[in-house]
């Protein structure tokens, strides 16, 4: 018998009929002699009907109220799904974050969970009842209803699995797992049974977007076995996210991560000075604007030198009218920007240990006629700037390069 | 400066805009110097909406989870509500029924209210905000949602007036206060300023439904007072409900209900002995039946009675068939009933000091040729039942005789 916590998306609870197909796959789990906690998002479309209805009253709605308002979605899923259960013959009964006592702080929206309140789901559980919580949602030290922003639900999975020592923790989700890239960019792409919790941060933060990342540092930090399921097949492994630790021997590459909404803003012929940097990011910080890849090369008369960041595409504009205005403060040559580009990465703890990964991958996309704009490594991760154009090519030619469809 | 509870149901806060229209209302007594509390109804159609899919899940879905789900309608409102308040440059704060702490028993869906905590609510008002409730709603003691049934929103109304001794409880609805009769049937219907909380009560239970009758009870027994006014006008000083001590002089007849939902039975010829009356009506109990008016004759023959009652008309054939059924067993001559009836009462706590109304009454109806079938009577109360044709006729003539068009 295992504690497992099973978290379903809004799409897995999208309608009374998903609903029901939920409760069947907990029955079956129940049926095996599992204790099952169960976290669910809003039904799909429903936080953003509520929020359609606030920004109808108020053009820059309350956070507070915002909280009380969306926290409904959840509290509609967690209802229907126990009586689903029930009408199963299961003992069910669920829970708001409230009532679970999820703590957050008061940062409304965007809350954090400080500590959860175990016993009650405890006992329930013992009892012999599917516990059925509200994902997305605390409540603050005062009773405020508080919610963790979008995703959140993930997050709630995670740490409730990490409160009641569960097992493991099952995400499930529209896909049916990690995989080593985008399957609609290469046919031959293939599921990851396991992935390391450091290589699925590397993916998420690169734009795969399967699980929260949020959810996969704190399932990191707590050590909770957490896997990737689709809602929507009756078997499968899914992706198991595994402990480096825990591996016999780790794949030197794991996968191909890749984020088209890069754009790319240059600061040529700028002094070679301390300060340079933070006289260059100061200003584009202080417009709200999230800087990802930075490069800075020494030029070629040694007193001036070139810098180059990434923004996100939506920013590109904004960035590039800061840093011209301030071209004359900071005594740059020149600013140019490019926002016809695209991040592609190499992911894996292998690379760790293995030597030469840098440059097989140059070799690659050489070979091809990529040009390389800008690189950026990390202990687990290589990432190059190229023309977004060859996106597709140089994802493909580096699945193969890398024998990706075949498991290590 | 006074302390207000306003309540607005479904239809006046059943769009975004009609919401805001609530708000304007409101920031018109706080820039009088008043403290206000709100409190709200779901959305209009918000709750059978969710009740919907409870049903397309759980075919009698459960009371603890039906409550966990319809909770959410107010929940929408306050958030709304308070967003409104806000962009108007009021302070605002929501408040479930669990944050104000509105314990309840655990009833679930017609949950009766034990306490309320009103010192987060006063010290909020005291502050400066409003403090917007969500109606219908409480909390058990075990931190279970619970709500208080159908139109407990105007319960919760009346409640925290009775917690925070308000100076008034002004339940807005979609009349304009509470009429002599029904004006679709007598045009010169009047509205009244006053009305007793006894002669509410009555009229409450023959069928005018401009307040839930729970409420009228809460708040005769806390001495609140209470004022119907209409959400869809300006201004109007709707009608007031007053204790009887407080009124200088009452009139004789306040005004005229009726009842059109009620069917007759009767048993003929059944032995006059004691006992009978629960042989008749016990089995009609058992079946969940509610009885209304209830008259029993000697007979002519001084050995046996005729026994007639009233009922729903939904419940008519059911009611017919159990006493059909037993008619052997009670020992009657006949058993028949008669749907096409209707129950037309006078009512005025004037009654009590004034003699010869019910003459006045039958002699009203006589003059225009209207058998009377049954007569019932209270202290403050006259009803007779009528063959229906007669209803509209019925109500005119009285409304007339009585001199109801004019304030006493």
């Amino acid at each position: 018998m295992a504690l497992i916590v099973q978290k379903y998306g809004g799409t897995s609870v999208g309608t009374t009929e998903r609903i029901k197909n939920v409760a069947q796959r907990v029955a079956r789990f129940k049926a095996q002699g599992h204790q099952v906690v169960v976290v669910v998002s809003a039904m799909s479309g429903e936080t953003n009907r509520l929020i359609g209805l606030a920004k109808g009253i108020q053009s820059n709605p309350d956070p507070r109220e915002m909280d009380v308002l969306v926290a409904t979605g959840e509290q509609v899923t967690i209802a229907l799904l126990s009586m689903a259960l029930m009408e199963m013959g299961l003992k069910a009964k669920s829970y708001t974050g409230a009532q679970v006592r999820i703590l957050t702080d008061n940062a409304f929206t965007k809350a954090r969970i400080l500590s959860i309140d175990e016993e009650n789901l405890r006992r329930d559980l013992n009892a012999g009842y599917v516990a059925v919580v509200a994902g997305f949602q605390g409540v603050d030290e005062r009773g405020n209803i508080t919610t963790l922003g979008r995703g959140g639900s993930d997050t709630t999975g995670v740490a409730l699995a990490a409160a009641l020592k569960a097992d493991e923790c099952q995400i499930y989700t529209d896909v049916d797992g990690v995989y080593t890239t985008d399957p609609r960019i290469v046919p031959e792409a293939r599921k990851l049974k396991t992935i390391t919790f450091e290589e699925m941060l590397e993916m998420a933060s690169l734009g795969s977007k399967v699980l929260q990342i949020r959810s996969v540092e704190f399932a990191g930090k707590y050590k909770v076995k957490l896997r990737v399921l689709s809602s929507f097949e009756e078997e499968g492994e899914g992706t198991l996210i595994t402990f480096e630790e825990d591996a016999m021997e780790q794949p030197i590459i794991s996968g191909i991560a890749f984020n088209r909404d890069e754009a790319k803003v240059t600061v040529l012929g700028v002094p070679d000075r301390p300060g340079i940097a933070y006289a260059i990011l100061g200003p584009v910080a202080e417009a709200n604007i999230d800087v990802d890849m930075i490069i800075q090369n020494v030029g070629a008369d040694g007193t001036t030198t070139d810098f180059t960041f990434t923004v996100h595409r939506n920013e590109f504009a904004k960035a590039l009218g800061i840093l011209k205005a301030a071209q004359g403060s900071i005594g740059a040559r020149e600013v140019k920007g490019d926002d016809k580009i695209t991040k592609v990465s190499l992911v894996g703890v292998g690379m760790r240990s293995h030597s030469g990964i840098a440059s097989s991958m140059f070799k690659t996309l050489a070979a091809e006629g990529i040009n390389i704009q800008m690189i950026s490594t990390s202990e687990i991760k290589i990432s190059v700037v190229i023309d977004e154009k060859y996106l597709e090519l140089a994802v493909r030619v580096l699945h193969k390069a890398f024998n990706l469809e075949h498991a290590a």
